[in-house]
């Protein structure tokens, strides 16, 4: 037996109790004659005690242990004389009359506390120590929980969780597959699975009803920073419901995660339109933990002789509250960050709204007072505050403002990872137009249906249909996505001909779901949720690398394993393919 | 809104309550003036009337609808004239006063009933029809909660289920892998996991002290009947424990499940050396259900000049109770049985123990009566007992002996599907030779440690020690399987070495986790169970493509989705790769 207790759970109650325990060595202290040791476990930290005038050869042993040995140790429990209230286990400590070593150590290539002195690549190729630390073993264990609590909801609302194929079909549209070559069927390949989206649509018209499952999905994408080639979905789908239906559905599960998992009752989720995300927020995913909405400044602004207005499609301002003060080397520095090729606006304009009513301007040359006092009015500034004015073309000035607005809530404390504010986002556009290729592209995917009012629009005006679709965003960052779909063959047909799909290249791709349509498809909606990035949502992270036990780096590999790695020639003779040289 | 409730669920106490239902038309008859529809969803069936008297317009249209019409149905919950008791909604039906097609349906290509007159190729091609039957249906829920009940169990003893990576990296040794090629990393590889086994390890090393998974694992082989090349495992390994930790744990979790599935509570796991079991059932996966027990013959049947015998390295019987009165044609119709390639025996002898105290064998000319008695007293035949024998050579025997008992078995209806026996077998040996190449091959893996009495064996004589591993077998089916694992590097590197890996292979393929032994690797080990087959035992059935949604079939195609097949020229270019002509 290799314990009686773990290292978290011992305390004054225990005192009097023979106790072994076994865990890592975290550090050691020789005081004078006794030797400490903090033995670590998955469940916290023990304090052992080793006397050197009682236990001579022991203690000897003990003084010899390195970081990270795994021990074993038994004693008795006794009360501590100096406690320490930050740990649960800190009134007592154990003192040790048994020791052995059951593994030693070599000395880690960082330090293994909840601050580490190793850098990235190198806790990356020893992820095994580095989920010994524990924040890092925390957002592990907080995913097993939103895991487990996403289930039980699920569950309790009877939902049946599915597995579905990984070894799927290729389909060349939208974003590359990975593929796995065939041996069986030489020079056929499989594809592993971008979402179970096809699938799930036909359980629907099995009749599963309601079906749920947290899945791996695989997207062969140039890595961007955050961006993982695979990645967990909470996947669902529902038959006989409309959008509504969905919305209570979903915003009942992530009540739910919040109560059980953060203890957090937040409020009924706030819903806003695409349009109204734009308009306010210069954003579809709007972070609502602050204000600073975006205000169109061209009535007041416009007209005045000052050029650079006067071209610009859009003047947009937002209010920054109480920054009146703000120094002129501020100001420049704030210019140079919109201008920065990220951004890149030429310039920004500012309006200080000073506190004993005083305006002043960056364009005070261009504006009268008057002028100047309708832009405060306009934008509704108080004395003390700071208003920002961008200008320029449409969609480069929303989104630069969009993004100065994050900047100056991030610059004024406002966005506080441990606040936590929901909201659907309804009635995104159905298609968008490429602008090279002026070809329609799905918004959400080619099986969303249109909002039923707008579905006379789609063969007179496809840019007007609004989709019939919802976006599920928290602090700003979108958590779940998904829409009604088409459940009718005609339609789904139709679709694919707008987008672009020939007869014969959507029979080849996707025929096995029209004709699954042909048989008695109910109608059926559903949603995803990327479930690493919720989890560091709750974790209060923006990396969602923290929370995958083994993730890949930004070019795709495992550098613990060393993966992606050369196959031997007779493997790929035994596949019927050959890398090229 | 679609539907105020299910077809399932509606009886006698919602008598008058105007209703809502949507589903599929299961059938639909016409008797004189009334129409009745039986509405179908996942929950149940609901009778719906129509009468031509009230409401002609409405029953005219519900005349029209065909088999998997998808409706929708408003009316009032009345009491049945004749009702049907089997059903839980059979006291009840809807009168009809709406009715809306959501979808119609063609005729479907079989009949969607329980039993079908469906071949396997159609319902396979047109796999989400076959799941609207319902002992289709009904394996996919059972599955489902076999799912959640295993992560109550498992959550609840304080494990934490945690996502290891599906692109891995390909080991050549062993079972073929399926492999991806990286277009970011051209000319190199992922592959997809046979099982988690070396991440698992890694976990324990990073102190996750209990970790599991229910995990899609892939192994390319050629498919014997009812291997899929994607398969589920439930994954789980503990530090810190010993063979006996392991085996209640994992006890506990088979009767959870029984209690919570089945409604079975099963009683303390039997255990069995490995030894014994292929000594009394001539099998590892030793079926308990029935005794049958070898017996070997040999001390009382050699040595009396029959060639057969005395020439036999195993000369093996069993008692099958009660079958005295075989038939000189059944016993000839069994003789070829044995005589069938797949068991390959060249003839099997008989003792009839007649109910009259007589015997009577198919070698009487070779064995006195006295010969045959003493046969008698060593297999403990009953008058009215059939004694079954074969001779040959030792493991030819022994396979054929289990094969004629289990057969025997199925004959007197002794393998009842519903009755449980579930038992450990345990002290596997460690490893075997392979007998064309002499080589050293690990029986279970080989990352499995030996038991602990045997540790000095393995320099000296590496065949006679017994592993630390243990298997779960119910019903003689093997469900799971694992095994104290070896922690420390230098016995790793060993048992390399002993199974025949060069220094450089052993750390191409596995330095990282022999690496992550040297820094405070805890003493640990795992099981695996098979989930797709646990379910099918489960479900009384022995066929696991039944407890999959969307399986392959025996050439590794899914023919619903046509998959696996070829891809465009851009992505093999995209990808690096050719395809061999």
């Amino acid at each position: 037996m290799y314990r009686t207790n773990n290292c978290g759970e011992l305390n004054i109650s225990n005192v009097g109790s023979k106790v072994t325990l076994a865990g890592w060595v975290l550090r050691s202290r020789d005081l004078g004659g006794m030797t400490f040791i903090d033995l670590r476990d998955r469940y916290g930290i023990t304090q052992v005690t080793f006397n050197m005038d009682e236990e001579a050869a022991l203690c000897q042993k003990a003084m010899e242990l390195g970081r990270e040995f795994v021990i074993r140790v038994s004693g008795t429990v006794v009360e501590r004389s100096s406690k320490n209230p930050k740990m649960p286990t800190g009134d007592i400590e154990i003192k040790a009359s048994e020791l052995d070593i059951l593994n030693p150590s070599l000395v880690p290539p960082f330090t293994i506390e909840d601050s580490t002195d190793g850098g990235d690549d190198i806790r990356m190729k020893y992820r095994y120590l580095d989920l010994r630390r524990n924040p890092v073993k925390e957002k592990i264990m907080l995913r097993h929980r939103m895991a487990q609590e996403t289930r039980k909801y699920l569950d309790g609302n009877g939902f049946i969780e599915v597995e579905t194929p990984v070894l799927i079909k290729s389909t060349p549209e939208g974003a590359r597959d990975f593929v796995v070559p065939s041996r069986m069927n030489p020079g056929e390949f499989y594809a592993l699975p971008q979402s179970p989206q096809t699938f799930k649509q036909l359980l629907m018209v099995s009749g599963l009803d309601k079906y749920f499952q947290i899945v791996k999905c695989f997207r062969d994408e140039d890595l961007r920073a955050d961006r993982q080639p695979e990645f967990t979905q909470i996947d669902c789908e529902m038959s006989f419901v409309e959008r509504e239906d969905i919305l209570s559905t979903f915003e009942g599960l992530v009540k739910h995660l919040f109560t059980t998992v953060k203890g957090i009752d937040i409020p009924v989720l706030e819903r806003m339109s695409y349009t109204e995300a734009m308009e306010k927020y210069g954003n579809d995913k709007p972070d609502l933990r602050f204000g600073m909405l975006i205000n169109n400044l061209a009535p007041v602004a416009k007209g005045k002789g000052f050029k650079v207005f006067d071209d610009a499609e859009s003047i947009l301002a937002i209010v920054v509250p109480g920054s009146s003060e703000y120094t002129r080397k501020e100001l420049d520095a704030l210019t140079e960050w919109v201008k920065r090729p990220q951004i890149g606006m030429t310039g920004l304009i500012y309006l200080k709204c000073n506190s004993d009513g005083s305006l002043k301007s960056s364009v005070d040359k261009f504006f009268s007072p008057e002028d100047l006092a309708a832009w405060k009015e306009l934008v509704s500034a108080n004395d003390g505050d700071l208003v920002l004015v961008l200008a320029g073309s449409k969609n480069k000035t929303v989104k630069a403002m969009s993004e100065l607005r994050l900047e100056m809530g991030d610059r004024l404390g406002l966005r506080n990872p441990n606040e936590y504010r929901c909201c659907w986002v309804l009635d995104f556009p159905l298609l968008e137009k490429d602008e090279v290729s002026g070809r329609w592209h799905a918004m959400h995917h080619p099986f969303t249906s249109a909002n039923p009012d707008d579905a006379n629009l789609l063969t007179t005006d496809p840019g007007k249909v609004r989709a019939n679709a919802y976006d599920m965003v928290i602090n700003g960052v979108e958590v779940g996505g998904g829409s009604i779909r088409i459940h009718d063959k005609q339609l789904q047909k139709k679709m694919f001909e707008l987008l672009g799909f020939s007869d014969d290249e959507a029979q080849a791709q996707f025929g096995f779901l029209m004709n699954a349509f042909e048989y008695g498809a109910p109608p059926h909606g559903g949603i995803a949720f990327g479930f690493d990035r919720l989890c560091s949502l709750f974790g209060g992270t923006e990396t969602i690398r923290d929370f995958i036990a083994f993730p890949k780096n930004n070019a795709g590999r495992d550098v613990m394993i060393d993966s992606p790695s050369p196959l031997t020639v007779e493997q790929l003779k035994e596949l019927n393919i050959s890398v090229n040289k």
